[in-house]
């Protein structure tokens, strides 16, 4: 059996290039996970989102634990099989989600009480609840559970929640056990403020994770505060183990992150821009809704091999989009897929042939020169 | 260039099978035609479309000619282009859907002014407008304008309505001219009257078109109705062309339908009930939102090849139903797609081998038996 296993392959600056072997597939890294929230990723079919070339998709806690309920897919053999998804899955916690989407959620030492947004139904998470339900899940990356405050925050309020999370992380360790082929990671916090990071990073490594996140940001901060944090944190994690910035983001974020030495990313950004009309090309963002492409023949994007610019013309796409058709979101969704995708497979070979420097310059440049100019 | 040609291959009672052919391909008959109202087929991919069987989809020339606009699809390459989808499209006139969903509508003898339903923009609609829109938009089945009230009706309106229809079909025939390769289609009216709908059918072939279609059935009559015209309106008609049942139907509708020698069938029903989580089995029909799918590891039929009989549980369909994700109409709608068009195929195996009565008999026993019983 494959165990779980970082082999970096290059690098380049800060940027690394590597892949993660896993029982269930290898991960090429940086990798860019879409999100499959109540498992399924948004207006896709999962063939669909493998031929875009994901390797990995993120499933949440959260939202599967009280719809449809994690025993539930336990039952139906797990969620790979219930959602007809083969590669690997990573879940996250619960814990940054129960904070911003459940109604009368307590804190405690123990972890969190909470009401489902959904039907009000009582439930609690906890470290060991959550290191249960991921189990139940079948995931293959289970994240710790932690907590983490919306920033800007006070720095003493920062420093509690770190600990806290850094407690936290210790039971997860704890009660995640010895599971070959199945991958822990712990997940530094500290908001901006390096000493605190510093802290959070030291108490991981005594605990010992099978991959680090960089946790607490995309949180509000902006793009400059996060570069500044990514500037020096996945410095305080270990160089040999994949390293995680979760919930990011824009394709320039992405590029600054691999820049800093970031190897996984996740973010909604292209399935929710997709489905209302916003499509990602390497000229930058364009509104498809926007009335210049009412009648134009051309593609999205010259040079994309997707469905979505394959076959349609943009004034096809505006129009279905404008008409509310599924097929709008379906395509969108495709094309925002498979230009992440596509991203993250030529910053990998960039970087693998040392011109990550040279890649950035050109992506910058092309997206300056913006969308093409009305016929 | 193929021209435009109907061959009955085989006659079992009334039921007959044949193809049309046409320069986009063949038309196996008796066939049924899923609905693209706005330039697609809801929730679907047309590849998707295609991979269930469909030799021929619908389009709606109302919704189109108010968004995009057939001139638009026009410069755009026509329908089929704009939509992907190379096979052969029928278009209807537009004259049902006026009278169903515009604002403002004025009926003469000319034709009918009406205001957009989508914006208030003022509109007209008459038999050389009808042909003119179906050109522009590529149609290869083109249908002539007509206009028909919803039953029950009285015999005079329904007299009247009928006898102006034939003035309309005279002048779609005159203003549709000579476009080898498309096809003009006459639209029988006349009610539940036989005398009404054998005097419309003399007029029809002695104008003569490429098909008939027997129109002004399912506008709320119901089943047993409309077996009774059924059960002589198509002998009225020639036996050489094809005839086309506008609007029907249901699984059992669409059996009787041909029983009575219909060749083609067009209706929302398989992608709308999909939309809302009505599937289509041959053991009937099944809520999947049902409660008690939530915990069904069994496939929605075992005997389907669709993908979503194949690779999901009836408690995944219940859930992403349950939750709104997109890809429970998407997988919903293929596989009613699916099974309709399995169906046209088993009823076209079984005109040729002279077993339709037989048949007919095991569909109606398998539909008695009902879904499935629980686990």
């Amino acid at each position: 059996m494959t165990r779980f296993a970082f082999t970096l392959q290059a690098t380049d600056g800060r940027a690394r290039t590597g892949v993660i072997d896993t029982p269930r597939g290898q991960i090429r890294t940086p990798a860019f996970m879409p999100v499959g929230t109540a498992a399924t990723v948004k207006a896709m079919m999962p063939e669909s989102v493998a031929a875009t070339g994901a390797d990995i998709l993120l499933g949440n806690t959260y939202h599967l634990m009280l719809r449809p309920g994690a025993e539930r897919i336990d039952r139906l053999g797990g969620l790979h099989r219930f959602m007809n998804w083969d590669k690997p899955i990573l879940t996250d916690s619960g814990g940054f989600q129960v904070m911003s989407l459940a109604d009368l959620r307590k804190l405690t030492e123990t972890g969190v009480t909470f009401r489902s947004h959904i039907d009000g139904s009582k439930h609690e998470l906890t470290p060991e609840r959550s290191m249960e339900i991921q189990r139940l899940l079948g995931s293959d990356i289970v994240m710790a559970f932690d907590e983490c405050p919306s920033l800007p925050a006070e720095e003493s309020r920062v420093a509690e929640s770190m600990r806290l999370s850094m407690r936290w992380a210790q039971r997860s360790r704890d009660a995640f056990g010895d599971r070959p082929g199945h991958a822990l990671f712990g997940i530094q916090q500290g908001g901006v403020t390096p000493e605190l990071r510093e802290e959070s990073a030291e108490k991981l490594k005594e605990i010992g994770f099978d991959g680090y996140a960089v946790g607490g940001l995309a949180v509000g901060e902006g793009q400059e505060a996060m570069f500044g944090v990514l500037d020096y944190a996945p410095g305080q994690l270990p160089a040999d183990k994949p390293r995680y910035l979760m919930g990011v983001g824009k394709p320039d974020d992405i590029l600054g992150a691999v820049k800093r030495g970031i190897d996984m990313m996740d973010c909604v950004l292209p399935s929710r821009s997709g489905r209302t009309g916003q499509a990602w090309t390497r000229r930058g963002q364009v509104n498809i809704k926007n009335a210049r492409h009412a009648d134009d023949p051309r593609p999205l994007d010259e040079h994309c091999t997707c469905p979505a610019c394959r076959n349609y013309s943009r004034a096809y796409l505006h129009h279905v989009m404008r008409a509310g058709e599924m097929i709008s979101g379906m395509l969108l969704t495709w094309h925002n897929l498979h230009y992440y995708q596509e991203l993250m497979a030529d910053i990998r070979g960039a970087i693998a042939a040392g011109e990550f420097a040279a890649f950035e310059t050109e992506f910058h440049a092309q997206r300056a020169e913006g969308d093409i100019p009305p016929l």
